[in-house]
């Protein structure tokens, strides 16, 4: 087993009540690297007990490291966060790919997308069954969709769902992959569970005479609740999360992937932010009319970050001069204060962020390969599982960030981070 | 047969060449009715040919008179645009519903969105089969999820695809349609002359011992291009265009909805703009930080239309104070130039917008019932097809807008619109 180091070095914690009544934790943590890349990624904003912990930010690790050897093979982007999102989705531990969630048929169905901040092309899949990393045939769909137009001046695809995402895939030569080979122990004892509950419930129902809301019960939770595990569930079940990337590469070009296995016990062909456009990922390289370039990758309660759009929001953000604040700002008025979630009063989700930008210094000694990155996550969520690395670590950082003691899920937020000075191989 | 009118009483027309070069087509209209609402439907952007200009308006003006009967009823926004959908997705002139494209497999997969703007819910359906109104899946989406959450926190679904979508729409008391029934002649003629194309195709592809690209040919267009028909091709099969309209109700609540079969011969699950939160349809009631009311919806081609999240980005533009230029640079700025889609030289869509506030003079009498709708409607496809009709109206006004002689379809754009001043029952 590998020594896991967490991010307690060089950081410096702050915590303080914002205007709103939220109660903040704020980190800030310092590395150096060549300018061959970084990545930061997530497995999900939710609860992460203790004694899971260590799985988790294992996962992370590994991420990392798989997205770290693509960059210093000479990878992009978009290949590095491509393989960070392997890694986490064959973890039986998250709540994609392998160990996704079952819906209310029993099913394995995935969301994920991918988006490259260099041609700013997309793509994403729904509902997809049979297929061992949906972010492949997410990649897929964005590379095919470079190549430019089909016969007849079609379009090419960016958005596929359901069975004909799958089979789409497999002509593509994404081999198949059967349902059971993607379940776990963990998640089939979740879907047998729920799926007594149920019963129970509308048998209950039916004694009242009340005709039942579908598949409603009066029995409390469901296990999990979706991405989020309510505490004290640690014992019935994993926490399952959604998971994402962003990374940098040595040319400046920003990625992000986010993929997930979606709420437990969902109805068949629900699909959350992870397949959506701006809400589940999000990549701009720098432009004319933008200093910097900045990713974004999300997790918590899919139809929330459906509505805010949080990836794209939280992205734009980091244009601004503050880093911090401005994810603040976001998480706080785009988000739990949110016009649209104006009806909600618990809003759970979190999200990782980087951005990046040529550094002062290295512009005066006219190193212009030198970046600067700043990289923070936020979360309304219990917990969120965050690892990161810069291409010349040695090992990945990985931590789970937790609400400060007697914060609300769902009304307050965290927000840590770091900056990382990239500098040239010659440095 | 009833006598169609068109939008050309109270109308100027102005046609410019603005700094991009783009040919400018202006229409303004100007109409009074009652404060109980107002409506504007499209029918499509795409080629509309000459010959088949009377099925289209007819279209757009009964759609218009179901969201007005809806109206005077005292039905609000929303129950007012469902209306108007259904009859235009029932028309077999249009690619939604009955007549929709057929894809690859010679099936309907068709996609629907609609948002209210009060709320700001939103319900989608994706890639759905056997459902005469996907429409009214996505209506029922919406109204479940403002019930609230479902057993153990689970957030109710708002987007649904494929088989499950189907499903849940029939255990929701939605019947069930074979696909036969909504298949019309002309899209299956259209099906089986494609195929036989795609079919030389590869046996051409075959001797010349290239692997060919999936389903590709060498032999021009298939017919139609998705949305959009290629001119000169009207012989072979009717222009099959996506539909949608916006409405305003007595209370100034505003909403929006979209419907679609998506690109002929697309690849069965994929999913276009019209079941896209932001890129399909998009509706906003005024509030603190906003002065109007404002909804858009869209058509044309879908990944260019969700890559640019078009009827946001137009719904929100409408806060400007000169609609008629707000419009024409989200057009040419985040339509034809967009960053997002910067290697596309020919980008093919159009949108209705409306946006409402309570008007000036009415301000000044008291009559705080009084409303301003400001109208329009842009393409840059060779015609859009629209009708708008306010609650006091004996009829809807239809109008097939077209590009100025000489505009190129895809770089160039036409803006036309109007103003319609809703007094209150008693002026």
């Amino acid at each position: 087993m590998e020594n896991l180091e967490n991010s307690t070095d060089c950081k410096e914690t702050v915590s303080s009540l914002n205007n709103s009544g939220s109660l903040l934790n704020s980190t800030v943590s310092r590395c150096d690297g060549k300018a061959m890349g970084f990545v930061l990624v997530h497995a999900g904003a939710g609860y992460h007990s203790e004694s899971k912990a260590k799985e988790y930010k294992h996962v992370c690790k590994r991420a990392c490291q798989r997205a770290v050897d693509r960059l210093r093979a000479g990878g992009m982007a978009l290949e590095a966060v491509t393989a960070a999102l392997i890694e986490l989705e064959d973890s039986p531990f998250t709540n994609a790919g392998t160990g996704s969630n079952l819906n209310l048929s029993g099913e394995i169905e995935c969301d994920a997308s991918i988006m490259d901040g260099k041609s700013l092309n997309y793509g994403a899949v729904g509902a997809l069954s049979g297929i061992k990393n949906p972010v492949l045939v997410a990649r897929r769909l964005l590379s095919e969709s470079q190549k430019g137009k089909l016969s007849a001046g079609r379009i090419p695809p960016c958005f596929l769902v359901g069975k004909g995402a799958e089979q789409w895939a497999i002509s593509h030569g994404i081999p198949a992959c059967p349902t059971e080979k993607m379940t776990t122990k963990f998640s089939l004892s979740g879907y047998k569970r729920n799926k007594r509950k149920m019963e129970l419930a509308e048998q209950v129902e039916t004694k009242r005479k009340r005709p039942p809301r579908e598949h409603e019960n009066d029995f409390g939770c469901l296990e999990p609740v979706g991405d989020i595990m309510v505490e004290g569930e640690e014992n019935n079940l994993p926490s399952l999360d959604t998971v994402g990337a962003v990374v940098l590469d040595r040319e400046g070009n920003v990625a992000a992937a986010v993929s997930s296995g979606g709420l437990a016990m969902k109805h068949p062909g629900r699909v959350g932010q992870a397949a959506h456009y701006g809400c589940g990922c999000w990549a701009e390289n720098a432009r004319d009319i933008s200093l910097y370039s900045t990713a974004a990758s999300t997790s918590g309660s899919g139809e929330h970050l459906i509505r805010t759009m949080l990836a794209r929001e939280c992205s734009t953000a980091m244009q601004a001069e503050n880093t911090h604040q401005a994810l603040l700002e976001a998480m706080q008025n785009k988000f739990i204060s949110s016009p649209f979630l104006a009806g909600e009063d618990c809003v759970l989700g979190g999200v990782i962020v980087l951005r990046c930008c040529t550094c002062g210094e290295a512009q005066r000694s006219g190193d212009i390969q030198a970046l600067l990155v700043e990289f923070l996550w936020s979360h309304t969520t219990e917990s969120m599982c965050v690892g990161y690395m810069s291409a010349q670590d040695s090992k990945a950082r990985t931590h789970i960030s937790r609400l400060p003691p007697g914060a609300v899920a769902g009304q307050s937020l965290a927000i840590e981070g770091g900056v990382c000075r990239l500098g040239t191989v010659s440095d």
